[in-house]
């Protein structure tokens, strides 16, 4: 937290940053955003999740970002002090706004090309880049405008980024990868390994070159520790503003569509393609060769197995759609139940059988 | 292995320092700590499981640490010379007394502050640290005594560390972040990165700043390449002598309690808290903003998607009850049997309703 | 891609090279490899899941190395030029050996030993070694000859490597650890870190130290970011020609068997061992302890609790045969209706019991 050199806004000045209705003290001051629990009266907070409704009765927060529907009588303070709310249609995204303003993005320091670096004199850097002590940037790199190069970072040759993107310490790009603007890579993912190709023949597993490159477009953000192969031959994508978490891998010749969500430790295999919009769960894993079409989602630790149609929502290993997922889960709970309804029904019937009606054991 | 320049003791002395009661030959020289296959008459070893009990029929170790059930009788050796056994009530923490006595932990060599590092002038660094080549600590970081920073570390401004921490290569602590004494982060782990905090509006995934921190209390140890974001806002946290395997990634916001295990690959989605002595097996994977009880298990791959409450011991996804989970398995795996069962209960009792009991194969 | 420096091959050529049959034009120029989709006319490429076999009828490519079985009477090209094939009994390897031959794998540029590498002056060096800057060699480090280490990578003390192995940046090898020839690290890959391995005693977890090592047999690939656990005592082996994918966590003390294949983000719990030719598809965990034969195969997500026998294929947490398990999973998603037919087959009997025949809704 970064509070003490934080600016003060009034509660009236941050409604009108989102264009949100006050409801309570308009000039209340707040310098700080935080979370609902434990928010102090100069803290501004939001609630979205329903889930932390009932935490509004005691908190001390002095303005609380909420959606259109919730005001002061949809809570009960029971005697506390009434809320300061800021109404607005997307009150996450509101406040997301907020703490921008108030806090910002991480500073990223003016240190400029370190002596300390290996910079190819044949890379092309572009102004106001800073490349940490430790990091290696190779032949024929180009690096754009406001690139922040952390230490421990490998950019092997000729690979090409695009303007303001961060690398974090010890990520790695194989040669001849192409970034895209505002990419962001958190610390030690690794993008352009090889592909996990292999010929198997006669009992040996023979590696195949991995010629392709991969392509990470524009305000992609990669989690920590996450891998993206290279391509076979081509190249490997991943679609415009779609975000990674920590610990996925997307296998070679995968096409990644725009403004996908892969959570954490998903895992694509190789030629697999995603429409837009796509939300993998975390540790969702997809087989390879398939297609995930525009606006699927699915739930956490699905394994899909098949092609899944534009906005499907789907569960489980294999993947079934959500509802029908439910209700077998539902039912699966009680499979040991039913197996002795089913033996009870058995016996019963057989007693039941013409001749078998008088007897009461038959039918072990 | 190291046993060259290890030193020598008798079983009694070994005996002695654990409280065990020796069976067989106190004096006889033991060198070396070994596994039970393959142990040799100078190596002394142990048996926790039963599982591997049948083996002391013919090993040749020199000494085994076992439980006081176990002695001569209880195994055959089948005219092979009589095992020498220690005796305890904990034989494989025992053992592991006596595998520190013998070999101790690693030796981190006395390098100091390697003119090949780069350590900001700001830093405060304790006593008898050392930071090895083409490490990075960033301004304002504080060191405790006695730490280890091995090479390609990189820790950034303002992050914090108690006494006798060790960080293996590669590894990342980003800014602020604060680790207690004696916390050990194995290679390649991120600790701090941005948590997955993204606002979405009007169908692009924006990203919030995650102004909060990461706390890694007293103990803690971390595998290799797992990720614990920084908090969004406040701070994330892993409680005292909790111990994380490889590749798994905590979410942010998390409070994990004390004395938790938390196995390779496991992943926990953000604003997730566990009490203490919480045990998540291989590959668990925990949705977000759920409390896990006091002393809890989740058998390997559970899928847990709901509170638990204290001492619950779960399996599969979505969990349920250990007991009841191996019910529902053990049954799964006969469901098309059943299915058949109940079609053939269908046909049966089709022929048996009023009129039906002459027809041989109604209700296809 | 690289293809502007490749050589210029006929079809003939290609052919000749693999020992296949020309059906078309033996003299046409090839120049680069590429895949099916988007395949120009100096391009070769190949078939060999029959997914992709309709992609022939529009095809521009001016080479496609297929199986035995495959011709232009095979396909419908509907008016377009009739293709060249290239058949051979293993299309796909036959691929391999002309990718190999047209483009090659990755040059390494001959850096020697960088300045900015810090190499201990113990450490034996073979011949023809490239370490790259802010590469960490330890004390009594032997490299074979051949060997490259890109930058970041830290090898500590006295761990050995054969002939040209390659280890990309950012990976870790810790001390004493023994790798064979031609072995591949990709980037932020840990080897020979702590086995997690811990004597809880009194609800506080000892660490127990782990003074094994692991053993890379000859020509075994690491996909990025996977872990090798080095063992609590003797060593952790992964068997010759046995190839990893990335995330991938092998525990302390497994054995690993010869020419396996471990998908990405596969997890191997501690003390297991597998015969040869194991392939375990991605995600897939298995517990400790336990043996899996020779030629298993596992399918993505697996989770595998026993032994399994030689040449078994399974699937499903826990897993069973996959041929039952697809019988299994068949049914699971009908468990509802299942579960309505054993309901209504109660009511059904209910009625048909001696004295209820009249009541139309006994038994609710």
């Amino acid at each position: 937290m970064t509070e003490s050199t934080e600016k003060r806004y009034s509660v009236g000045e941050l409604a009108a940053h989102v264009g949100g209705t006050v409801l309570g003290d308009t000039a209340r001051p707040i310098v700080r955003c935080h979370g609902l629990m434990g928010a102090e009266p100069a803290d501004i907070t939001f609630v979205s999740n329903v889930k932390y409704m009932r935490q509004l009765a005691t908190t001390e927060a002095g303005c609380v970002v909420v959606g259109r529907q919730v005001n002061e009588k949809s809570i009960g303070r029971d005697g506390k002090p009434p809320l300061t709310f800021i109404q607005t249609d997307d009150p996450y995204f509101s406040f997301r706004q907020i703490v921008v303003l108030i806090h910002g993005f991480r500073r990223h320091a003016a240190v400029g090309i370190s002596p300390l670096a290996s910079v190819a004199s044949s890379a092309r850097i572009g102004k106001n880049v800073n490349i940490h002590p430790f990091a290696y940037v190779g032949e024929n790199v180009t690096l754009g405008d406001g690139c922040n190069i952390y230490s421990g970072v490998t950019i092997m040759d000729e690979v090409i980024l695009g303007e303001d993107c961060i690398l974090y310490p010890s990520s790695t790009i194989y040669e001849q990868c192409v970034l895209g603007n505002r990419v962001i890579l958190h610390a030690g993912v690794v993008i352009g390994s090889d592909g996990y190709g292999f010929a198997t023949h006669k009992g040996v597993h023979h590696k195949i070159p991995q010629i392709g490159t991969v392509t990470l477009e524009d305000d992609v953000e990669i989690g920590g520790n996450s891998v993206v192969e290279r391509a076979a031959m081509e190249t490997t994508r991943i679609g415009m503003g779609t975000k990674l978490g920590n610990g996925v891998v997307i296998g070679h010749n995968c096409h990644i569509g725009q403004h996908n969500l892969l959570v954490s430790q998903v895992g694509i295999a190789g030629s697999t393609s995603t429409g837009h919009h796509v939300v993998l769960a975390g540790q969702v894993g997809v087989a390879g060769h398939l297609h995930i079409g525009n606006m699927v989602t699915a739930a956490a630790q699905t394994g899909i197995a098949g092609d899944i149609a534009d906005k499907q929502v789907v569960w489980g290993t294999p993947s079934i759609e959500i509802h029908q997922a439910r209700r077998v889960f539902a039912q699966l709970a009680h499979l040991p139940e039913l197996v002795k309804r089913v033996r009870a029904l058995e016996v019963q019937l057989e007693k039941l059988k013409p001749g078998n009606s008088d007897h009461s054991e038959v039918g072990g």
